[in-house]
């Protein structure tokens, strides 16, 4: 390889809703740990893992990150990006290694990798030997994560805590496993202590916490400038108009209304009984979030549920893109600085997949049918309805943000 | 039968959106014509042939029609109240039928039963002998109807007007011909010149007309009184709430976007290109009715196109119901006044089909999966997202107006 082509790049997985100082803590920690020079995030779309729509559109988001210091934001498409921690791992994990970068850098409440390689083959380990086990466990109503956690310590004298960030952190690692990806694996300690956090205090805050601030009458803008780098902070306050779950009511409730049990047993997240709740729900109830309220249990947590109604209003069928992992071949580039247009260069050389930066014009090359694509796409036009910032065919008509 | 239980009763169909002057005279008329005592309407629910919603819920409109004179309305299933006009009448005609009505009659620009069954008669032979032909017209580009006209004046030397109602009055004389059902026909030549009329004079005016009136700012009240009589007059102008085609627009954008070209075409009324019609359209346009004037053709009529919006936004797909005709063994009460209450007596003990009136309680003891009434509360479900004057499980919780 020619001397001066090399770069170092970190990979981030990020959903940047909206980028606060947590992120740029972060974006800096991983650099600094793996001694990178390149960031490139690979970030959720229109839809995230919680199972809410994004409070910005995607390049918006991803322009905002740029702004505060990374260098290159891509797409994760859809299809992961709002799937369980597993499979959200997977995608992520698999879009990174594709692009060739030489380190992954994620968060997480441990922020020691040897104590989460070690959980993350007890867990392998586990879910082979007691599988039984946990079923039995989760038929009695008993979350997946508390019964392996309980396993884990009684089998493997492990003391580990099931947080959010933790739960993705092993999610990663065993991705990267599966996949024997050939990056570095690092962990940053979150600083701030929860994901969940509402409260605002200090400089560092979880987004969360900033969205339920923009929720308020008046916004307290700032408190919210007080966590989040300026130039994030600058776009957040002159965006016109800002996506909650709730929004989506009427569409939901009219996809759930429209497919019927039969219809529901379809999408991807229904088990037994789920559609049912739903449906004897709906009528109950005033807002989504009620809804959540309403079919939520110890066995399916909100955020599951959250994801279901998200799978619902997208039509993400189980058997409809049963075949996404092999059509996880491109990325989507949402925005760049200079130092992001030297990573492109070096994914086109190095990396295995196709980027694209103008979909009406790439696709007519690419060629190939992709229903990881037609789900962005269709997921753009549904954020529309509600979004009225955003285009219902963006996805065709956006350019990469050049920061 | 015993004396005192005969009632001489005469079937309508009907939209009522909203009831007025013409339907006032087409109801007098119909009882002088066919020497009927008794009058029961088959109504459209919530979604309507034209491919629109309707202004005001079933229960409403109902009522308006009992007050001004009908004695019982019952529910055309909303499966055949969207379908084309042969299946809407085919419906309405069974339903009819399975009531032990005396007789049905409809209007008719035309007037004159003879001539509307001898074009009947000749259609359908026309229908055998010229398919070939009529198909090669369509595909040119030719309206159906207008290349049937052609036939029937070369080779059968009638000169037949195919305006709106006495297209729908062929449908009717066809579909009792099919079902070779016992009531007599007749039909009243409509006081009102057009159904598409939208200007308001005299005190006769189109449905269209008074809906075009709604839609205005200031909304000229004088001139609808005029044309509405007082009882209808006063529900329209209590109404909180009148719901239009374009108020579902999110709802069918977003049902367009999630079924993608391959849903769309298992909907109801796709032909070859519509789908790719419409989607290739959403995006260029601001309103429904924006869509339906980018799709139109002289192929595809703008009924046709709104109609199919209407089977996206329910989901009514080509298969799902297939069994209609089997299914429509019910019909659901909407609404009645003391003569009505007979009616529902004599239609219990002559008729064929079975009589709801709260649907929580009968379907208990109906015991059967109807796909048609599954529609039927989507359907319901759907509309109340929009009008909110209608709860979600309306179908459910409602009892007949009684009036």
């Amino acid at each position: 390889m020619q001397r001066g082509y090399y770069l170092k790049i970190c990979g981030l997985i990020a959903e940047y809703n909206p980028f606060h100082n947590g992120h740029l803590y972060h974006l800096e920690m991983s650099k600094q740990q793996t001694a990178a020079d390149y960031t490139v995030a690979v970030m959720s779309g229109h839809f995230l893992q919680r199972g809410e729509p994004a409070l910005l559109d995607k390049w918006t988001r991803a322009a905002m990150a740029v702004r505060c210091g990374v260098d290159l934001v891509v797409e994760l498409p859809v299809y992961y990006a709002t799937a369980s921690a597993q499979y959200f791992a997977e995608g992520a994990i698999a879009l990174l290694d594709r692009m060739a970068v030489d380190a992954v850098c994620f968060g997480s409440e441990s922020g020691d990798i040897e104590l989460l390689q070690t959980v993350a083959c007890a867990l392998q380990d586990i879910d082979q030997k007691y599988g039984a086990e946990l079923a039995r466990a989760l038929q009695g109503g008993t979350p997946y994560h508390a019964a392996r956690q309980r396993v884990l310590r009684e089998q493997y004298g492990i003391a580990f805590d099931f947080s959010a960030n933790n739960i993705l952190a092993i999610s990663y690692l065993r991705a990267a496993k599966k996949y024997n990806i050939s990056a570095n694996l690092a962990t940053i300690k979150r600083r701030s202590a929860d994901y969940h956090d509402t409260a605002i205090s200090g400089d560092i805050a979880s987004a969360t916490a900033i969205r339920g601030q923009l929720d308020r009458r008046p916004i307290d803008w700032q408190r919210i400038a007080a966590v989040m780098p300026k130039p994030a902070f600058k776009t957040l306050y002159d965006s016109s108009h800002y996506a909650y779950l709730n929004d989506f009511k009427t569409l939901v409730n009219s996809a759930i209304i429209r497919a019927g049990r039969s219809g529901l047993e379809q999408i991807r997240g229904v088990s037994e009984g789920l559609e049912n709740r739903l449906i004897d729900n709906i009528s109950n109830v005033m807002s989504l979030e009620d809804l959540v309220e309403a079919v939520v249990s110890k066995r399916y947590p909100k955020t599951r549920i959250r994801r279901l109604l998200i799978n619902i209003l997208l039509g993400i069928e189980r058997e409809r893109v049963q075949t996404a992992e092999q059509h996880l071949d491109y990325a989507r580039i949402l925005a760049f600085n200079e130092n992001g247009r030297k990573i492109i260069k070096h994914v086109k050389r190095n990396g295995d997949l196709t980027l694209f930066s103008n979909l009406a014009r790439d696709l007519k090359k690419y060629r190939k049918a992709n229903p990881l694509i037609d789900l962005d796409v269709a997921a753009t036009g549904i954020y529309s309805q509600v979004n009225h910032a955003v285009h219902i065919r963006s996805d065709y008509a956006m350019h990469p943000i050049e920061v």
